[in-house]
């Protein structure tokens, strides 16, 4: 299986995410993934959007799963954090 | 086909929306659909994980869907917001 480019969703503009989508498509790919976590899942769901409908008509989403991940928060405890992963296919 | 009940998420605590869907379930429902459209659609992965990792273990994600709609802004303007549905199903 070969290996699919990732795209990890964070605090920087939208549009920044989806040029980075594109340039990996543009690049050859057939599938991209992406990842968020808590908050930014929304942001994601914007990217995947954003990129099908507005710029690359032949991508679908093909997949989309949701995980609960824990992570050690400030103060030592365990929090609990959805996170999501979109994986756009171009046809 | 039967009527699927419906959980609109907004702006109230995350655990109220998970309450609400395990009502529906608690009611008899076979499926409820969890919609949210912006920045809450963060809210309504969180509320799915929440049911069915911590609270109803026998249901799963069937479906999840993206769309975009198009909502006039407060300046007359039209913007386009990302929206979710996420399909719950009971075993």
């Amino acid at each position: 299986m070969s290996e699919m480019p990732m795209i990890f969703i964070g605090k920087r503009p939208t549009m920044n995410y989806v040029l980075a989508v594109m340039t990996e498509f543009n690049s050859g790919a057939n599938r991209v993934v992406i990842k968020a976590r808590g908050r930014v899942t929304a942001k994601a769901i914007d990217v995947a959007e954003i990129v099908k409908n507005r710029f690359l008509k032949d991508v679908t989403i093909e997949k989309m799963e949701t995980d609960t991940e824990s992570l050690p928060s400030n103060d030592g405890r365990t929090v609990s954090v959805s996170s999501l992963e979109i994986t756009l296919l171009k046809a």
